[in-house]
């Protein structure tokens, strides 16, 4: 171990002072920010609002971070798991300039202290939480549970970065917190940077002990060296023991991680229990009962200053406990001492690059698609698997960001499921534990990243997006409704990053989803869910983009534009297994650039009839039982005019009010009629295809099929069949819907009908589908 | 330690054998099951599908159990966490004979044998995870990650009971997973059962390693061991020697559970890690490649038996290895050797009741709510906070069902800020870790359960109701979407089950989404989010239900009626916030009967006229907005008949054949009528209420205002502006929609625009809401 290096603890106390007071400030004062004057009602906030119970401990690793990025001119950046104590993050960006920077209104001086207080949770104000208006985070604390993955997906190919992450007991307790210590078993000590996780425990949540601060400590560091980390811990309550405890702390880990970076084999990575009163230098006692180190601090301690002179006396006891004169200069600026330990520029938490990723962001190398399109003669006489053909695509993107390292594929060990095993050519799969000769593909530099929690995929994802990287998650559809909850929240990050000019646009979240729905047939019931589209589509449409190609070239167009895209979050919808080749590269561009379109090929346009029906597809498999549909049309009913429309994009069916990619409704009608049966195959739930298309003039004809949790393990074809999206019933409905050809086509309508029922007698007896089915091609 | 129990090693190995023999033979054959004649490509099943790898591990724990539960009479459930391995378990209830007892066209015999095979991931036959299909069955195993909770949930107040819990290395990567380990600091040992988990390491997923399985030993004890349990090892892959020391470890394992369920204090429970390889005594090596201890033995280890001679020729050897022979006899019955362990009735893991729980689901005790109603002498003339009148209740009935502890409250951290603490005086919360003395309402066998962890709440319940008991989970309404995917498993469990006739109903899981979309202005954006209604309304509608009572009134009215339902999964969104009481307890119960309904007192109604316009509105604070803009029109525009409607059970609004609850056509135009303006208020995502009523007559004018992403931290009545759902809002919609209006009423117009106005200027200044929105009230 090297020397230890000097501790100017008066410094350090004095920027924690500075910090905690600027924190209490936001939460309770309007003006007086300085208390130039005796606190006064008038000084307070109507509505107090913000959690300080969590903010003295943030400060606190705010504060020494400082000092060892000064110290060591480190580039480091800090995720706060306990986000909801936005005050003091706010605090420090404030104390370090880097919040006057981007708000320039929020100067670092007494008035801008003074607005700095009254913008705080407060109507056109900021946000109480860390949030993206926040400089310096990649992380909004809200939903607890990411800040570790988040930390991890930031280290990845940072080789110089160090990234601290501060884990609340409370979110510790989450499902994918605790799948996150184990990336540890990921990350390469040569090609990456390195996580140091805080694990805070100031015992108390909203209103509960927590598990991991009442188990005995022996435990606890059984648990964390299980996790494969080295445990150091910081505990107490002395301000002055604890400055001291945590410099040294800290100065170890960074020993530590030195040493880990030198290491042959998987290193054990340190990590600091800091263990510190909920609450700390707050109220002990309001109305009796005890608050510092309590549940009871956990937001507002002293809840009614306005009305009560005893709560005011209280606070104002509190403020001035931190001697503010002796922090700020008269006209509000911070003292020397106070910023003795900032670090200067880019070296400061609130103004690191990596924390507004867009600055850092390069584009990536996406080759032709011509290397990779498959050749179409003619529609549908050859048969592809979309994804083997993509996977073509992504090793090329792969071994061209070798240099960079700047692309990454996640995904809960369904890589090779998903046909994407290409990659491997060029990469590995990352891991750092133990290696058996019958293993493939394993290496400790490997962009491919699996582990089998989506949630530990989706947050890696999201932190190397928002540190300005590329990535691609490939997830089994039914399964990514386990990161529901996460897409919520990186959605509305990027919604509100995108309206703060000083954030510069990150690398798009994009999702491929395969195995689906339609494909489950050997895992059954529960692997068939399409339902993520829809939740999606509840989010903002400034974000949200959602693909549906339906063969191999178009699912490559469809990647080369999500690859360059920046701040959405894109969903390709596609499927893994053989599926015909509809359209040509050319083709396939020129139909994914207007979203949708008419196969004239695949109906009987000819220039001149307007359509009788219209038959609808977005998706794979809709699409094979819509061109059936048609070739059975046009074998059995010559005379019907049929229009087939393909639907890539699905927000094109939206208003072009609700969506940026929204048809006008010239365009929409244009495609579908005004006033024609449209009969709509469509991948997923068939009403959100009503939910988007309700505007519309002809939306009283439009008759969609979709899935509607019919589901077994059973053949693909049964599995259109009981949700009645199969081509037989496809023609029924045009039938059905068609004015006229009830009566005229009933023998037909029989047709159809009967060979519904011998389906259901062959699958019975032979466990396959037709023979009729199997063979199928389109003869179009 | 007791004397150690004899072990038939003999007998176990002939049971394990059939298993296996029984579960490969599910895999692959269509006939010819007892391999009486050689075995030829025509006896193969056209398609091969199912899961080999996780069998014969799932078949060495069920003979194990077979044998723990007959020696000692154990009544036993086992959770199989690996539930993909549905062979294993599905060959074991045919050996114990649960299975023929449910579906007696499989019968113990020959023939039942040839159906049990056949019927195996077979069209119209049974799936190929574990699934309600499954006798002994309460869990499937497709989506990961939950079997641990389920277990725990299981176990709670049912002190006699010991739940098994086989969870995969795979699975114990996920997040819910990994939480749910500390479950153990809940479980009181006087009032609970006992779970042993038996962590599978087979050491493969589909494609990759698994992290438990690939760090030391030493590393993985200690990680259990800071779980908090003992671990006990099995590990080789020599059956004999594997069968002896399973057969020990059960053995301890028993004794130790008998220990703590003595002890005094946290008590440390043991568990078992199992290590054998994945597709144990399948083939070693196929195509030259490396099959069993491998993931290449995931799925189907021979994959091309009926083209390829030699598969066809190792899978008869593979088949034969088990000695079919000495397992069965000539008619197909398995040898008294084979059935030597296996328990008798209700003690057989495939017909214990527990795992049909509506076996022993005991009524709740339900007292009337007339004891806990709100006095309403006229509507809107007193508020209250609904959540904590409901809390009344639940404690009713928490304290009702103290003697047969059939109900329990789950929540992530938040029932006393959700205003249900009045719970907390009649039971405790539970909690097995240290208790401090400034903790509050904590005890070993309290019947409210607080983790944060919505996964391991919401697994939880799930145990806890499909063995038969009462629940409810309140949680955030945005953060309720973490556990989106867990409650479509638990939907698709329900639908199925509810078709099996063997299968009593169990208890409905009942959600409280509090703390919702339009207060959450204080936490800001990440906590606004009202999107599970649209989530789960996308489920079997023989399962869901979406209630959103305006008062408290109401919601009692509510919840007494989902605490006593069965099968379904209730969704109630309700505020904790002072609302106006609107019903009496006699209304609240009428207009819930009846799911929607005309409040003429609202209105205009005087019995003569047709409305103009009609204002519906569905949720607490949508109906508040409501009522003020008919308030406003009442004295803005007197002359204009309005009609007030409110939606408390939104499924009403779908058609009655997309929905159980579903309104005739006549019914909805009765209250929405065929074709005057509407304007919507609804809780959530607008255009929910659009995909949900797109069929009636009036859809065209049908306008709907409702929650749109445009959140942050603010007051609860510019929320309400922001998405455009406030009264002045509605008022303006109104004149746009009412034909004739926009002239004759454009200044009234303007008038609503300017409090719009003056709305903006006056928060931005003071912080808070205009007196005149803040003092409202109604005077109807």
């Amino acid at each position: 171990m090297t020397k230890d290096r000097p501790i100017d603890l008066a410094a350090l106390d004095a920027h924690w002072r500075a910090a905690n007071y600027l924190s209490a400030g936001q939460i309770y004062l309007m003006s007086n920010p300085l208390l130039t004057e005796p606190l006064a009602p008038e000084h307070i906030k109507p509505r107090l609002l913000g959690h300080w119970g969590t903010s003295p401990g943030l400060n606190l690793v705010h504060t020494h971070l400082n000092r060892l990025i000064k110290d060591r001119e480190l580039d480091a950046v800090c995720i706060w798991g306990p986000g909801h104590g936005g005050p003091a993050v706010l605090a420090n960006s404030w104390l370090d300039g880097s919040y006057s920077q981007v708000y320039p209104d929020v100067g670092r001086d007494a008035a801008g202290m003074a607005e700095l207080f009254r913008q705080f949770s407060f109507p056109g104000g900021v946000p109480s939480h860390v949030a993206p208006e926040t400089p310096g985070s990649i992380h909004e604390g809200g939903e607890l549970g990411y800040s570790l993955a988040h930390a991890y997906g930031a280290a990845f190919d940072n080789p110089g970065l160090l990234v601290t992450c501060v884990i609340g007991d409370g979110e510790a307790e989450t499902g994918p917190l605790a799948a996150s210590w184990h990336a540890n078993k990921f990350l390469d000590p040569v090609h990456d940077g390195a996580v140091l996780p805080i694990l805070h425990l100031n015992g108390y949540k909203i209103a509960n002990p927590t598990v991991l601060s009442r188990i005995p400590e022996a435990e606890l560091d059984s648990l964390l060296t299980g996790y494969g980390y080295e445990p150091l811990h910081v505990t107490g309550s002395d301000p002055d023991k604890v400055h001291h405890s945590m410099a040294r702390a800290m100065d170890h880990a960074l020993e530590r991680i030195a040493e880990c970076k030198r290491s042959k084999g998987r290193p054990r990575w340190p990590m600091i229990v800091l263990r510190t009163p909920k609450g700390w230098t707050g109220p002990a006692e309001v109305d009796g009962l005890p608050v510092e180190g309590t549940w009871r601090a956990h937001q507002v301690p002293l809840a009614n200053v306005r009305e009560n002179p005893e709560h005011l006396r209280q606070l104002e006891a509190w403020l001035r406990s931190y001697r503010p004169d002796e922090l700020f200069d008269a006209e509000g600026r911070p003292a020397d001492q106070v910023l003795a330990c900032v670090p200067r520029g880019e070296l400061r938490l609130g103004a690191n690059p990596h924390a507004n990723g867009g600055l850092l962001t390069r584009a990536l190398p996406v080759p032709p698609l011509e290397h990779f399109a498959v050749p179409v003669d003619k529609p549908g006489a050859t048969l592809h698997e979309p994804t083997r053909v993509l996977g073509g695509l992504l090793a090329q993107v792969m071994a061209d960001s070798a240099e960079h390292r700047n692309f990454r594929v996640v995904g809960p060990d369904e890589t090779e499921s998903n046909r994407l095993g290409a990659l491997f050519e060029v990469t590995g799969k990352a891991w750092q534990a133990e290696v058996l000769k019958t293993d493939e593909h394993l290496s400790s530099d490997g962009r491919v990243m699996e582990i089998l929690s989506e949630h530990v995929c989706q947050g890696w994802l999201e932190g190397y997006n928002l540190t300005g990287r590329h990535g691609l998650f490939s997830c089994y559809e039914a399964f990514v409704h386990i990161v529901d909850s996460m897409v919520n929240q990186h959605i509305k990050w990027l919604k509100t990053a995108r309206q703060l000019p000083w954030r510069a646009p990150v690398p798009s979240l994009n999702y491929l989803l395969t195995s689906h729905v339609w494909r489950q047939d050997h895992n059954g019931f529960s692997h068939q869910d399409p339902g993520f589209v829809d939740h999606v589509l509840n989010k903002s449409p400034d974000v949200v983009r959602v693909y549906l190609p339906p063969d191999a070239n178009t699912l490559l167009s469809v990647a080369d534009h999500v690859l360059r895209s920046r701040d959405y979050v894109n969903v390709i919808v596609a499927g893994k297994q053989p599926c015909f080749d509809w359209l040509t590269l050319e083709e396939a561009r020129a139909h994914c650039a207007r979203g949708a379109g008419i196969w004239e090929w695949a109906g009987t346009e000819d220039g001149t009839r307007e359509p009788d029906v219209v038959l609808a597809c977005a998706g794979d498999v809709p699409t094979q039982e819509v061109l059936a549909a048609a070739a059975l049309l046009r074998s059995h009913l010559p005379d019907l005019a049929v229009r087939v429309v393909n639907i890539v994009d699905l927000a094109k069916l939206l208003p072009h009010e609700e969506h940026p990619h929204g048809m006008a409704d010239l365009e929409y009608d244009a495609l579908f009629t005004r006033d024609q049966p449209v009969i709509f195959a469509y991948h997923g739930y068939p009403w959100l295809i009503h939910r988007l298309a309700y505007r519309r003039a002809g939306h009283a004809n439009l008759h969609v099929r979709g899935y509607k949790e019919s589901g077994t393990t059973t053949t693909p074809f049964d599995m259109v069949v009981r949700n009645d999206l199969d081509r037989y019933r496809l023609v029924m409905d045009v039938i059905d819907r068609v004015p006229g050809l009830a009566t005229r086509a009933a023998s037909i309508r029989q047709t159809m009908a009967d060979s519904r029922t011998r389906h259901h007698a062959w699958i019975r007896e032979h466990g396959t589908d037709l023979p009729e089915i199997a063979d199928w091609t389109w003869t179009g």
